[in-house]
């Protein structure tokens, strides 16, 4: 029997949502092999401040005590260095930018080739304090600069190098890398010897081709690409230090999705299972490999760029001197068909899982 | 108050399904302001013999004796030149070559890169007795190829060349572009002297980008692409003479469409308006060239290629000697909703027409 026996991962990016369906979601994420996470801000309102960060977690350890909730500000004009010291004491790990208008909850977002001129205090304090600027790196469509969904992150890069240039010591993370555009660019910042900046990859972008985007359950944003673009990030995710999990799991009703034009897919709940059956059957990784493949990508790689962070996080919240060593996730081969639906009890939420009804071939057996 | 006059149009490329399907649609036709059309073979099983396309024929006259409609065979290994020269007989204007899997009901379809070799004697035959070779110019995704939707078209064009310069007494239209490596392909052969090559340009294909792929009314194959090429089109449309109209309107029932992955997008029945809408109102072609643009585009051009096989037609079909003065469409300014849904009376089938309940600002005051 194979068997697959890695510390509890961490996802730093995840969107947990609010009202009934945070209360629906945030239990998927340990199911899912989850020990840590990092909690999108793109509520509505979007979590703008530390008091609201705060109160944010509250709700979150209310669902589940176990689980490390780390948390975002979104990036705003009326943040100041107060604001980010203070986001510092209270355990905020860092500040999530959007650009206007391209993603899910983003109509507060900024227009990007702003970001460097607007945000100078804050990303010097954000450098001083520590604090991790998260990236969501495309910029809006424009149909007279021929940016269309296909090239919207590629055009961004120029933003990220800059930013990277101007602040050498700021943690930064391009966000849901998707093509090899991205991938390059993240390898080249860090071949300059400038080690802060990382970039997360989710589990369904290993997996998706620009092919898919046209069914409404694997549309999201930014959209999976070219084929080769996914053999970069399959390649980075087995091999480069800078790349980690990040699943931008997003959940949304069903309806919404069938509406069209909701961008967002949602994986917390079988993360693990996707991520095993990827790495094995699909990138065929060898089983002898697959253990130190899982726990790089899912749970070291990650702490290079988070690690201050999370045991800043541990001792404020759990009053730890240090990170403890995480809890086993045992993955073993076996049936493990993903549901048709997640959903609240009254049905009065139902969202469906990324590849619903299909077998992964791995299964939890503990964590 | 602007007024338009001008000839029905012609739509060289157009599906009109069967049953009840086709019952619904085909009055589609002239009320978007068509008078002859070109019927796709593509139905369950495919159109792969004059009989067959003959008796189709006489389905579709049966429901519409005023339309002039012109027949096509799906290519398949089975047409002989015997065949091709009894289908000229019978008044099918050409052949319509389907890529395997790349679109609605093509499993029967060809392996494009093996065109060539394999239909020598079909093409040969339909270049003696002038009938059409219609591309559906993509190659299938392919992982490993790095091919997929977004270049499965660029990916075509060394096949359409390389048929261009075998057969240069053929007449070849590149069907539905959407690139302007398409619309670059196209110039060039013709550039290099044959006149024989052209290609049509959907309503739709003017109007939308990738972004738009998302949301299932407004999915077609090939999809829209970059912005970039959508500006080639409209430059196409407006400016060169091989470029003409195939609306390539393509009804599904809107559950089926819900389910994702079902591509097509239905133009028929408010076809001129579109384009009135396109040309007048996001291209802003004065209204002093308006005329004699739209006339161009979707009258004139297409008959360049056709001409022959329209005056064929209507020798046989109606027993003309010439092909007749066309009937006046007039367009004039005002109101004209798209409806939410065009269905059967019993609601049996409902489709979901493109722009459903947006207002187009032309419409249609006689034809």
């Amino acid at each position: 029997m194979e068997r697959l026996e890695i510390p509890m991962m961490n996802d730093f990016h995840i969107h947990l949502r609010d009202g009934e369906m945070m209360e629906m979601v945030v239990p998927c994420v340990r199911q899912g092999g989850v020990q840590t996470c990092t909690v999108m801000p793109n509520l509505v309102p979007p979590i703008t401040t530390t008091e609201m960060a705060v109160e944010y977690r509250d709700k979150l350890e209310r669902l589940d005590d176990k689980t490390l909730f780390l948390m975002t500000l979104y990036l705003n004009e009326k943040l100041t260095r107060g604001e980010i010291e203070k986001a510092s004491r209270h355990g905020v790990v860092g500040v999530k930018m959007y650009p206007q208008g391209v993603t899910t909850n983003s109509s507060a977002g900024v227009v990007s080739d702003q970001i460097l001129d607007t945000f100078d205090e804050v990303f010097s304090a954000m450098q001083d304090y520590g604090l991790i600027l998260m990236l969501h790196g495309e910029v809006g469509s424009c149909f007279a600069t021929n940016t269309c969904i296909m090239n919207a992150e590629e055009k961004f890069l120029p933003t990220f190098k800059s930013l990277a240039k101007k602040y050498p010591r700021l943690k930064i993370v391009l966000e849901h890398v998707t093509t090899k555009a991205a991938v390059d660019a993240v390898k080249e910042v860090r071949s300059g010897g400038n080690l802060n900046v990382g970039a997360t990859i989710t589990a369904h972008h290993l997996l998706l081709t620009v092919d898919d985007i046209v069914y409404v359950h694997k549309y999201c944003k930014p959209v999976a690409k070219y084929p080769l673009d996914v053999m970069a990030l399959r390649d980075a995710a087995l091999n480069n230090p800078a790349f980690f999990l990040g699943s931008d799991s997003a959940p949304h009703p069903v309806d919404k999705k069938l509406e069209g034009g909701c961008a967002g897919i949602f994986t917390s709940k079988y993360l693990a299972q996707y991520l095993a059956y990827t790495f094995s059957d699909i990138m065929n990784v060898p089983t002898s490999d697959l253990q130190r493949v899982m726990t790089e990508f899912t749970h070291s790689r990650g702490l290079s760029i988070y690690g201050e962070q999370v045991e800043k996080n541990y001792q404020l919240q759990f009053g730890l001197q240090s990170i403890p060593e995480p809890s086993k996730l045992v993955l073993i081969k076996g049936d493990c068909q993903v549901s048709s639906f997640v959903k609240t009890v009254g049905e009065s939420i139902k969202v469906v899982p990324f590849m619903a009804n299909q077998n992964l071939g791995w299964t939890i057996e503990s964590s």
